[in-house]
């Protein structure tokens, strides 16, 4: 029963990057605790000369500061060199549904340009532990929305009136909400009982006046990699 | 033929306020060049004390700034005594199509709270000159969408699969693109011939990521007046 959390997520990030990142590549940066460990090791390849030609895409400031200081060239999505579009991106999530591939994202705060960034890959390789699977989505973590300063009341309000509880976001070292990256405000949904239409929902959000984004991810073309704590890793059967 | 433009607007304009506006409202303040005529006659019934209890939310630096040089109360859309909802607005539009009601609306750049204001009110009173009207939307203006700066890219592809062809709209007096109220660009999507499905195209757009709001209004609750060179003002049927 050995490997502790951070370790589990470590493997399971190095992992998948060893099998799936090859020399290059257009790679999209993910973000948060076991993102983090793929960023790490990408560096560690090109720095040792196994991964050359890579070109990144950071999802965050924690990405590009990341990437910055490991040495990893990084472009944006609107550079020429990558004109819109990636080979693939690794990244975790908050939340699998394993019934269906979907995701809540945005724990950290990124989901804005992690949705960017991951709609416009080829693939989107989702790396987990196994804390992180559940049968129905929202039952194990909330969907965070980002909204505008302007819109935080009425969007809450349409929020409600499709069924969640949202609550806003309050930041720690930072008086007050958190801020994102984008300078916007983070509406944490709760969903409740109720078995929802993530697809639905996802677009459903997105229509709400002042709404930026919101945390569901139901792109296709995902595969989900769990990492256990007996320090196996395996790719998750959707269904 | 009597009056010109801008007679015609502040016509059209002031009979609706005269019309509909009353004391005690809680009413959107729109921005533009006819919006601006409605601010006006709202904070001349304020000042010479027909209206009173009016309280104002704005949809742009523009109508904000108009508003406080005359005095009219102003609240935001998350201020309690809102509460994220308005009995009200009176906004310009840039095409009306006569056969749906449909709306497009942004060129003054302020399509995101304009939409947020708006449709968070229980009535929306637009107020144009004939030529605004059409009966294809598209037709006569381009779709604009307000893009986060890194998707820019990333989204004008998504919108030419869509079958629009994006513009990015430069500033003037400024060097290169226009910057929005809220810090982002804009995309002016040329629609061509094709007859579009508003409905769907509204929602469509603005699952794109990246994606903050575009200027398809298709709301329910909106009455269209029109003002004429002739004098008069009517309210347009639509079918």
């Amino acid at each position: 029963m050995g490997m502790d959390s951070t370790e589990v997520k470590r493997l399971v990030a190095e992992t998948v990057v060893d099998r799936v990142v090859r020399s290059g590549m257009k790679v999209g940066l993910g973000t948060g605790s076991t993102a983090i460990h793929a960023v790490r090791r990408i560096g560690a390849g090109i720095a040792e000369g196994r991964l050359t030609d890579i070109l990144a895409v950071a999802t965050s400031f924690e990405s590009t500061i990341e990437a910055q200081r490991l040495g990893i060239p990084l472009r944006t999505l609107n550079d020429p060199d990558i004109d819109g579009h990636l080979d693939l991106v690794i990244d975790g999530a908050d939340e699998v549904d394993t019934r269906t591939g979907f995701l809540i994202k945005g724990g950290g705060g990124a989901l804005t340009l992690e949705k960017l960034v991951e709609y416009n890959a080829g693939r989107l390789y989702v790396v987990v532990d196994e804390s992180k699977l559940s049968r129905r989505l929202g039952s194990g973590f909330p969907v965070p929305v980002e909204v505008i300063p302007a819109a935080l009341r009425a969007a809450a309000r349409a929020l409600e009136a499709l069924g969640g509880r949202p609550e806003l976001r309050m930041a720690q070292r930072k008086a007050g909400p958190v801020i994102t990256d984008n300078g916007n405000l983070i509406l944490d949904v709760h969903l409740g009982d109720a078995d929802v239409d993530a697809h639905y929902l996802e677009t459903a959000i997105n229509s709400i006046p002042g709404v930026l984004e919101n945390g569901i991810f139901s792109r296709a073309d995902t595969e989900i990699w769990v990492g256990r704590a007996d320090g196996t890793v395996e790719e998750v059967e959707i269904g």
